[in-house]
């Protein structure tokens, strides 16, 4: 469609200011935070930044009768090029739709329109004793909306599960523009098996099956006291072995963070100051959080369990000490870019997940990779789930590094589906693992396509995403 | 087709032990825990006991072919008569299929064949230091196929969620005899984004998307110690009032469970000796597990919790005083069925869920409604997260109070829809509770029939079912 008639069209549903066009504004939404938008922006033909269902619907009905891609999007923090429009058309920025309809305390829920920040969204809980326990990276910026199309997760998934296990709800536009509420019309059941699970199809399938446009989430009671522990291991095998121990003691810590070697030498290089030991093959650190009698109970039997295999262990409950325990952490994605002066990080195969009894196996041969290309890569993540992140450091300006790059990331994918893992464990599929859907789902894959021409016959909503 | 015919045609797939085709045998399937089935039996043309996949996809395939309904089964403990086969054709019973395939103790997850018994994976895992938290009533006679076909929960899902948040991946036989893995071919990974989640679509699905023949479930570390609260209210609103401070305290029990009078009525007229305080209006149990230091604390602050509105408080970590204030709750069930010594209990609208902040309203809702239809019906259940259980009890061999339980039932399921609940919250809807499927899905329901559809074209799959 003509773009000025496109936006003509728009601007019946919608105020001048909900309506982007100018190509300095459609350049904002040509990429997110992946590689492949690095190397190559994509435009979309109009932007349109909706505030109420009804405009959706209408935005979204008018692109159905028009056959006009729809790419729905939050803050863009993704990784995955999964808002993005690569077969151009309408994006719908739904960052700017950030209210918070109902804290429903009495009911332990919260009520949210998909534009609502992670941090806000549990700044606000926090003055009802309640909080929203998936914790992305991005939490300053991404979109609950954006968490639960991707089915974030963090650092805490491995005791309070990803975003799917706290959605009670949803209200989905429809590609055809029908609305929908799945687990209840009017529900605010906290247990509800009736029907289909719509609310769980609709996490994580990444707009590919309509518009989140109301979530309904279940919160917990905010824990009281949190502790750090932090092991220092000179075998990389060690600290799988002790994250085994630590489950085997009856322990579920509220995160589990590994940094290999490559990630203790790019934080020594990046901040000396924090001083990681430099001999180290890696260090544990783990988070409790509960009340303080179990906090304190933990920790102690963490730090017994640690020093079998640790060379050396530390624990802290004091807000300072712990900050400075997980410095060496929160610093670590910043550093892996500082690793060459004059690199970037490429954020491409990033996120794969393995099993726990095959993390080292993985990390070592990460290693050998990078080496093999010839590419610095920087190795951190989640071990209490296999949620293992890499960071090959590269000159993206370079187009051989870029293409070198994107080998050894294919090589990364590969070795995720042979170690029984999955090419990503929570940033998810986008546009840039599509081509492994086949080799990880198999038949399953048909039955994905099937639901998807079901739901989306015109296959309007989110193309070339997912599946 | 003939049923002589039928039978011939498992033979080429059976071992004749696995085919049952005499009226006697096919008795004990025409008929679950449901009070419809209690009225009217329905018998399968056949049954077969498949104990392999290709057992299983031979069975559906030629059922496909031959536009046979197909009902799986486990172990028949369901309420709503989701095993039973309605439309005649075959019943797979899955439930002599009980093979624990692997515990993976390093990746703390455990694979299994559907007709596992619940309580026997759980005596299994203890030897590993894990446990699957899911903790159906029936767990000495259910299956897992059984929990998955039916999102099951029980006592601790207010703390560990249901089913779907432990299954990790599934082998499913599709209505038209493919066979498919979720959440990855070979995948063994904890944390997964890959794809639209089928795993948690088919988690209860109640068997109209396939036949689950492999399960692959999350466990968790066993915890160490456990204690139990009890607290006696004078006034119904006083057991959620404290049941919300209890959270805003910061803790999350593992169960809470109600009483309300008639109750506590029924088991004080089955077991006098237990001893229940004849005046209470409730009483509620707490169930607090994890390690013994927090396990002290929360008991404490339940304690110091309940003591502002309750008449009397015990706690407890000993074991045998920790069954005895649990006797009561144990024995409820039983003692509903003795409330009239010429009664049985009717299991029908036994299940709503309802907000925590809704549950008085609808207990006293419901004590109406019974002495309206002058019907006695017994409440209990899962008030932690608004999972009420209601047993009328009747003469089920008069037709005239068969009728009026019908009725009353229709007004219990109405009201937890009016009360912004749902009218299962964990044991289904199979036949019995497909008439409110619009009433609480509206649009959403239309979603459900084009995803059955496009799975399942010839509609063979657990027909007159869910939706």
């Amino acid at each position: 469609m003509d773009k000025r008639v496109l936006k003509q069209e728009m601007l019946k549903i919608l105020q001048p200011e909900q309506v982007l066009a100018d190509d300095l504004d459609l350049m904002y939404y040509s990429y997110d935070s992946s590689f492949l938008t690095k190397l190559e922006r994509v435009y979309p033909d109009i932007v349109v930044l909706p505030r109420a269902t009804e405009q959706v619907q209408r935005i979204v009905r008018f692109a159905y009768e028009n056959n006009i891609p729809v790419t729905p999007r939050g803050a863009g923090t993704g990784e995955t090029g999964g808002a993005v429009a690569f077969n151009g058309g309408i994006v719908i920025d739904l960052s700017t739709w950030d209210e918070i309809v109902e804290v429903d305390v009495s009911n332990m829920q919260v009520v949210v329109r998909p534009g609502v920040i992670h941090a806000d969204l549990n700044n606000h809980l926090a003055k009802f004793n309640l909080f929203f326990p998936p914790d992305p990276g991005s939490s300053l910026m991404c979109t609950i909306g954006g968490m639960v199309a991707n089915n974030a997760s963090g650092l805490r998934a491995v005791k309070y599960g990803c975003t799917e296990q706290y959605v009670l709800g949803l209200e989905v536009v429809l590609p055809n523009g029908e609305v929908i509420t799945t687990g209840g019309i009017r529900s605010k059941a906290i247990k509800n098996v009736s029907g289909l699970n719509l609310t769980k199809l609709m996490v994580g399938s990444e707009g590919v099956l309509g518009i989140i446009t109301k979530i309904r989430l279940r919160c917990w009671p905010k824990p009281k006291a949190r502790g750090i522990a932090m092991a220092v291991f000179s075998k990389l095998d060690d600290a799988p072995a002790t994250v085994l121990e630590v489950y085997q003691a009856g322990i579920l810590p509220s995160g589990i963070e590994i940094l290999d070697k490559s990630a203790i030498k790019a934080v020594n290089q990046f901040k000396p100051e924090i001083g990681l030991p430099e001999d180290a093959e890696a260090i544990l650190l783990f988070e409790v959080d509960g009340n303080a009698p179990s906090v304190e109970w933990e920790g102690t039997n963490i730090v017994e369990i640690a020093k079998r295999r640790a060379t050396k262990v530390e624990w802290a409950t004091d807000p300072q000490r712990m900050a400075s325990l997980w410095e060496g952490r929160s610093v670590t994605a910043t550093a892996a870019a500082r690793v060459r002066p004059d690199g970037s990080r490429v954020f491409a195969g990033e996120d794969i997940s393995v099993p726990l009894s095959r993390v080292a196996e993985a990390l070592r041969a990460i290693r050998s990779l990078g080496e093999k290309y010839g590419i610095p890569v920087v190795n951190y993540g989640h071990i209490g789930d296999g949620n293992v992140h890499t960071a090959p450091v590269i000159d993206p300006e370079n187009p051989a590094e870029a293409e070198k790059a994107n080998q050894l990331v294919h090589e990364i994918h590969l070795l995720a589906i042979e170690l029984e893992g999955s090419t990503t464990g929570e940033h998810g599929v986008g546009a840039v693992r599509r081509q492994y859907a086949e080799l990880e789902h198999g038949e399953a894959l048909k039955v994905m396509r099937l639901i998807k021409n079901a739901v989306d016959p015109k296959g309007i909503m989110n193309p070339g995403k997912l599946i």
